[in-house]
């Protein structure tokens, strides 16, 4: 009987019913991420929020059962506890039981908690298993060139702020502003919400942008060679 | 009859006659894709409409002539009908002749049927087709990927919706609005409609886009590669 | 004599004389361009506009100079007064001396081809003709890519068209300022004068961009990866 | 003695002492940097002004035991004060002791000379070493590509002002102007402060931005593949 329920919780034994059961729980998952993602909805009716209530309390309890099971089949109890996805599914489901406990203040944050059960999905996905590998491979050389982006970052918002400040002083009125000038023009995304507008800021715009762009590419680069790597060695052609 | 027919709606073959008629196809289509653009410019005078019309009109006439001529040659008749280029090539007509028949209400999404004709190009050039090719040799990795993609933008625009939501109700005002706030940031696009402003979010954004810029860009780099490798092989240089 | 000039005039002759000839014409170029940027600014004073006109004058006299030499040592004179670098050299002066006989109305585009005086500094800098060799040997593929880049982005306009041309009929008014949306977003600029607002069209834009920006990056990818062929052929390291 | 501070001072000595030493001074250097960024927040209270000027005064006493005991143990005290680190360490210290001196007026640019402490990190990094030494292997590609981007960019800002500047003489009321937008654009920042309006304008950026992406992703790509060569080279795995 033990055995059994332990086939079907395995997502990598090749019987229909152990597919099954992966496919209804990773459905599970997609419904209640769904319902989560309706639930911040403004002007939701009393009957929308009753459905979601249901399909909420639906969702739990076939989690907690799921848990339980999982507990229940492991060798180690203890271990699979406190392993990364023993966690996992703890907080996917311990919101819920908390609510019921917990003063409401403290509710919001709470609410989000529910949402590690999209970690869930990562038992299933081999590609993220992929880029866990990938990160610890080239973990030092990440590191290495996090450390250089943040520091040309931070000199980049230095020279913004040096140069706008006074003829901008609400947008860049400190380094701190300046650094998220600096972020979201490094990485090209450019919302426009703030931008030089001195000859002095833009000249030094163009010098950064010409050096920044291929640096802050280089940890981008690094993880995604790294991941084409792991892809390559491990998945059949 | 039959075969020469053939040969000149055959535009791999080397003569001249079918050369002309591929080149005559071609020119056709870009045509009436023009003049469907100019269709959608409002202000137009009446007489303008009459000329488009009447180009419409030659352009349906001859697409059927070759539909017909393609159908008659084809050795499997059935096979050709239900093909991708022989639904394509009934899909460019169809609209225009079911516009006699159904109601003028549908007539909007018609229209826009009508563009399936962009799609009888691909008979003509060689790049689409290494883009099938590239697609289905990496049609795997490219799921993988694209899950996790999904999946971190998901992660994104709920954080973001966590940390703006108090402070910009109208902008991130659902989790639906923070996903497309994650799709133009994470592509780098920025628009600059949804972006935010507390100092939580932003530092958050900069994580986000530090790991992130890297995960989108790889289903993008998954199909670049590809397409180059088909394209080294099969292409002479 | 004549081979004296025609060695001072060779950048690739190893002697002082030649290297000082082709710096100072260089520097003639950079200080004509310069004078023509200023030239564009509004509000210049009378002096200003009076020095500006000195240094053109002087340029154009020296250019003058430096073309009637260069058609005296050439072996062949028609052959170079009617290749690229002749053409170049002619145009780099003829507004000067036009200016005298046309009408003044055509005189802004006129002043503008003045402009050619730029292509004169291809002849100084190798990196330049790598490029066109790079073209040259890519040229089928850019070509081929171009294409699909094209037709992708015309789907896109059509499909945004389609999606938003209601909620914004000012700003998608047409398929071609669709066209505008979809080059602006496809190449990640995202200026945000123009973006969707619609649910449809936002799922829309986040499929096109999740294929599109694979797509796009390729005639540009191309062009990079032949550049840095012809630049590791032909540099020493 | 002297042999015994030397040997603290060296972090690249496998000691407890030297690794103590070297995580303190980059301590110190994180602190000053934060207070430095703090220092620029406007509405300070007089209270957090003090404790600043404290955290100020003990980092530069700091820095200054830090630089004496340098000069000390260096085996050619003139060299090293005139090498690039010993002038980094004098420029963290200078300006406190100048703003005794020094009148008051000059003082904003002196307080940003302080952040050359940041350079003192270089000492600890050496990604920035392989940064340095990817430079100094590529130096003679990235000039020239830096030419022909410079030169490219100022072909498409005197494009955009020929066909933009009727239409919208205040954002493109210059060459100057234009090239701010060249700018902008080729590195796809796009902040949306500045962009085309006219049919002309919007097709020559479409040109631009087709031929400009992968000519100023070069230089970029240049420096992140040297370093990527420096890094595979040097780094155990």
């Amino acid at each position: 009987m033990k055995q059994k329920i332990k086939l079907l919780l395995d997502d990598t034994y090749p019987a229909k019913g152990s597919r099954s059961v992966a496919f209804f729980i990773q459905g599970l998952i997609l419904l209640s991420l769904v319902a989560f993602s309706i639930e911040t909805l403004p002007d939701l009716s009393e009957n929308s929020i009753y459905w979601l209530q249901v399909i909420e309390f639906v969702c739990v309890i076939l989690f907690t059962i799921e848990y339980v099971f999982r507990i229940y089949v492991a060798d180690k109890k203890l271990k699979f506890i406190f392993s990364f996805f023993g966690i996992v599914d703890l907080l996917a489901i311990l919101p819920f039981y908390l609510s019921f406990v917990v003063d409401l203040r403290s509710l919001r944050t709470l609410r989000f908690v529910r949402l590690f059960r999209v970690f869930k999905l990562v038992r299933y996905n081999r590609a993220i298993k992929h880029f866990t590998n990938a990160i610890s491979i080239a973990k030092e050389e990440i590191l290495l060139f996090l450390f250089v982006t943040v520091i040309l970052i931070y000199l980049a918002a230095v020279g913004i702020y040096y140069f706008e400040n006074a003829a901008q002083p609400n947008h860049f009125s400190s380094i701190f502003s300046s650094l998220w000038w600096a972020i979201v023009t490094l990485t090209t995304v450019g919302y426009g919400d703030i931008y030089p507008i001195t000859a002095g800021g833009r000249v030094f715009t163009f010098f950064i942008l010409l050096i920044g762009l291929g640096i802050v590419a280089i940890p981008t680069g690094i993880i995604s060679s790294a991941l084409t790597k792991t892809i390559d060695e491990k998945l059949p052609k």
